[in-house]
């Protein structure tokens, strides 16, 4: 096993600097904290966990909180699976454990963490479904305990946050839509009263508006996060008179059931119809293949975790110089659908 | 807030009767018992939270492990987010949590355990990604850790399990391929070394066989666990010479990108070959409708719980009658692929 004194005769640098490396003192330099941390991971360097323990209330415990339930998370879970992985990538460098804390889709997610806070359950957290008001926040923020939101909301204690550029989605895809002539396009709204919608359905209407034109009422339709809810809202689509000549759409979770419902309907995705998305797995094998946003996952994951470790003063010596609040870009995959 | 003597005065029973019933006492008929917990989930019953964490180790907290990384489980993770739902269900019935523990693909599952063991982290454990030779059970046994595995091995302490009917699906598929003419069936290897695969290529061999039909080696395909993936072994499948004539998967998250890389191979699904999957999300609405075996997760979530609970002195008395080892059947849905 190495601990201390491994590292530092590998380094060939004292154990009191290795020690103060370790633990984010701000004396030691950042290119020799850097030269720690790698040699640490690299020699499997663990920790006096009960040293370590001693700590006050120290966990070496993040929780993740999110909603299980037959309707799922409208981001679907193989998102969660890739996010997952990134944070512990960084999490790992520093001994900490990452678990999922699990909240029905029949509790109450405030009712749910203030359970889990009062069980001392996680050093950190991070939440994701962030609601357009989210009284989570204050309840981290009374208890002190620091955390990062996946997400932004209107109720905001200054806690770091990283969202998804959602804005940014809105601008290029109506702007491509725009200049291939479409006048008359559509959304599906996000599930539910996640503020993710608000943001994305905001700056379509404005982005619209610099052409001239309008997101109609009865051209924000609504699905339910599921291949089922695709194909039934395509059908919906398929129906409205007038028509949408193109539909933009955040949900990735949808969209098999969505190509088949406009099938079946006699309008052909990419050609009766122009379809822009957001990538999943299946995009590219759809055909026509989905033309959609994409992110790393695995990277938005460790900024998450580098993030909430800049605020945890154990560790934020490590994370100096994060912007707090990050809107993460999304990358543009051309398919053949819109 | 719902107490003991609210539940009482309700049933108009005596609080030691309510008290017994709650604490799964044997000395409770079952009618009585079913009545209490019926109306302790009504009514929001919370327990005395202090004098239940009085009792020597107790967390009220169940760890359900699981692999994270850019290569996820090969039963995908809509699948366990389906599953986290039925076990939430009971376990809620006894205000115990539910939280998933991330095991990055990076770590070795077995130290990963140990420090969540050391930690006293949880009650109970699901273990689910089950090896042909699973180290993690002996320590669980070890440590007297109540424990449940989603999946057979074939190591094996005498702790409860549930398995999916690989077998039975193995028979129905081959059969219905074999009465549909097939004389040249092949499969596609679940990752890894999930014990899963063992057991459903043996019984594929073994069904056919009793035809007089052989499994060819070349007509094992591996694939990674992933719509690219599936796309991949669509090709390597179209290539193969003598060519299978139908595939069998169990594998449900590289159906999409099998269909598309056997279109573009110049090989129709359904059509120059037949296929027999899993199910999925977007099974039903890929073009030909997939073939596949269904189950309902959040039953297996269900059960899954309760044969837990079963094993646990707190909670036994509860669930007395439950059958130690189940085979969970699967059900076929009819397509047009095979």
């Amino acid at each position: 096993m190495t601990g201390i004194r491994q590292l530092a005769d590998y380094l060939d640098i004292s154990i009191g600097t290795v020690s103060r490396a370790l633990n984010g003192k701000a004396d030691v330099n950042a290119e020799t904290r850097r030269r720690v941390l790698e040699a640490a991971e690299k020699l499997g360097y663990v920790p006096n966990q009960s040293g370590r323990s001693l700590r006050k209330g120290s966990t070496g415990v993040v929780g993740f909180m999110m909603q299980t339930g037959p309707e799922i998370n409208s981001q679907g879970d193989a998102f969660f699976m890739s996010v997952f992985d990134g944070v512990q990538t960084v999490l790992s460098r520093h001994k900490l454990d990452l678990v999922a804390l699990l909240c029905s889709s029949n509790e109450d997610p405030y009712a749910y963490l203030q359970r889990t806070v009062a069980r001392g359950f996680a050093d950190a957290i991070i939440l994701s479904a962030t609601r357009r008001n989210d009284a989570r926040f204050e309840l981290l923020h009374r208890h002190n305990i620091p955390f990062i939101s996946l997400g932004r909301s209107l109720t905001d204690v200054g806690q770091p946050w990283i969202d998804l550029d959602f804005e940014g989605m809105a601008e290029i895809a109506i702007e491509r839509l725009v200049k291939a002539g479409h006048r008359d396009i559509g959304i599906i709204w996000p599930h539910g009263d996640l503020n993710l919608g608000y943001v994305f359905a905001d700056r379509c209407r404005e982005v619209l508006a610099e052409h001239g034109l309008t997101l109609r009422e009865d051209h924000i339709f609504r699905a339910k996060p599921s291949e089922a809810g695709g194909y039934a809202v395509a059908h919906e689509i398929a129906s409205r008179s007038p028509r949408p000549s193109a539909i933009v759409l955040v949900n990735e979770i949808l969209v098999t059931g969505l190509y088949k419902g406009f099938e079946d309907a006699g309008v052909k995705p990419g050609k009766d119809i122009a379809i822009i998305g957001r990538y999943s797995p299946q995009a590219q094998y759809l055909s026509p293949a989905l033309t959609c946003f994409t992110l790393s996952l695995r990277d938005l994951g460790i900024s998450l975790a580098e993030h909430l470790l800049s605020v945890i003063p154990d560790y934020q010596s490590h994370y100096v110089g994060q912007t707090p609040r990050v809107i993460w870009p999304m990358t543009l995959i051309e398919g053949t659908s819109g």
